[in-house]
């Protein structure tokens, strides 16, 4: 371990989720499948399958049933649904017996939350109250992801307060992890380090804290290390950099999940996750793609002490 | 400013020596002088704009002088030249009056020293002992590069030890400057932070200290924000995240010089360097080579906080 910095984090793979909803070509079900099991023994302890989204605003996840269905969950991990609203809920549940924790999400920012869901923030967290409850009476864990945390790209500057504020109601409404999204990655270390040392200080005792970053402008694991040294210890990633916002078009790059493992373990950091098993899962997907990908370890390989 | 950083770091430019020697491509010499002319009037105040070295060798850079001969350089910006041996700097001096530093290298590690220049640590290190001298008597600020500063990709762990005792080496040689490469991005955050406040407190005084990193895993501005918080105020990064070393083959890519100039301005701290000239350079690399690049910001745009 390293001085001031936690011995083991934990990482929730986001990339059947985040990742492939942000391709453009459909990706069959039984592929999205093989990943899916193929990450689920990397160590991997959490992971995003799908989301219950309308069909006709999502068709890449439209096959969320199918997909939960398919995948061969071992002992010990826990997948997750992201669900947008009660309807969403509602369709999740009819599989309640393949996932165990559900994600919902708003924005910190009005224009971007109306933008993605068509809603006002306070119209949002007026279906979380009904949603979170109805998430927890079916025993699911519920993490509540507040995106733009950290800027917006139509309003700027998003008042810490404001976001804070947030995370209040939804604990209130039940949400047992908080997770801060910074959706265009507008994020720096500094602003990073002071907005997680003052959110885990407010709610470290209450809830989980997870920190979500992309790569937009390549800071993304330098806030990692920001939020890590401020004593976080949950992060979510994708694997192969995977994914981004739908808004605004182009806002690419959840951090990579084998990226992020690769510093945490040359730190001393300890994620219980196999970064070569890891990096076998990004080639493959990279190889269903047909694409070259973002990650970097992916291609420069795992550092070689000899 | 951020508590504990500084306000004000000070970055060389690269790319026109580390980036253009690793393009497999022949570019040709007008266009160099033009994006050196193009980077000169960014706000960069330091370029390493060629180098010295055999033309079989590094067949890229045999053009140094017409390069130093057509550039036009404004008041107040330092070029420097890379030289590999005494027979390099002879070389150079026959142009002195277009620069004003030199760059000297050689590995910490004894095999990546042999791979790259042919020599011992040993050898390298007593022709520097006549290099450096010679060119204190031209009135040339010397910089020496440490290459495998954190770590070598044939040898594994290099001690701090070894490259501190390389420092002296140097120091009492007459280097003004020491940089420590990161030359196949094996380095961490955590082993940055250490290394930096060691050296800074053993040689601070004495000598600027410089980072080269590079991101061939991703860590870049991760390593960059660590040295940094160690007390490091010189930097080295490439335009359009151009760059790597040519042993071995496959380690690529220097920090880029638009997504660190982007993360320090968003963490308070300066460079006085216009960050859109910057990705006007690199798109004008770009738009040259004819393949994306690296670079994150020159995809994303700086961050709009409206």
């Amino acid at each position: 371990m390293s001085p001031g910095l936690p011995d083991l984090v934990s990482i929730r793979e986001v990339g059947p989720r985040d990742g492939f909803q942000n391709e453009p070509e459909i990706i069959a079900t039984g592929d999205k499948i093989a990943l899916i099991d193929r990450l689920a023994r990397t160590g991997i302890k959490r992971i995003e399958a799908t989301s219950f989204v309308r069909a006709d605003v999502i068709p890449q996840l439209a096959d969320g049933p199918q997909v939960l269905a398919g995948i061969d969950v071992p002992d010990g991990v826990s997948m997750s649904v992201l669900v947008p609203n009660e309807r969403g809920l509602d369709n999740a549940l009819a599989h309640r017996d393949r996932f165990h924790e559900v994600g919902v999400f708003l924005s910190a920012s009005e224009t971007h939350n109306r933008k993605n869901v068509n809603r006002s923030v306070e119209e949002s967290l007026a279906g979380l109250d009904r949603v979170i409850p109805r998430a927890l009476e079916a025993s699911l864990k519920v993490e509540a992801v507040i995106a733009t945390s950290f800027g917006c790209p139509y309003e700027g500057h998003v008042d810490p307060e404001r976001v804070f504020a947030i995370v209040r109601r939804l604990i209130d409404a039940g949400a047992g992890e908080i997770g801060f999204g910074d959706t265009t990655g507008m994020a720096n270390p500094v602003q990073v380090g002071a907005f997680f040392t003052e959110a885990i200080a407010r709610f470290g005792d209450e809830v989980l804290i997870t920190a979500h970053f992309h790569n937009t402008r390549g800071q993304g694991l330098a806030n990692a290390v920001a939020a890590l040294q401020a004593g976080c210890v949950s992060f979510e990633s994708s694997f192969g950099e995977l994914g981004g916002c739908p808004v605004p078009a182009g806002a690419t790059g959840n951090i990579a999940t084998e990226d992020l493992v690769s510093m945490l373990h040359e730190m001393g950091v300890q994620t219980g996750i196999d970064l070569p098993a890891v990096l076998d899962a990004a080639r493959a997907v990279r190889d269903l793609l047909g694409r070259p990908l973002g990650s970097h370890t992916l291609v420069a390989g795992p550092v070689d002490w000899g």
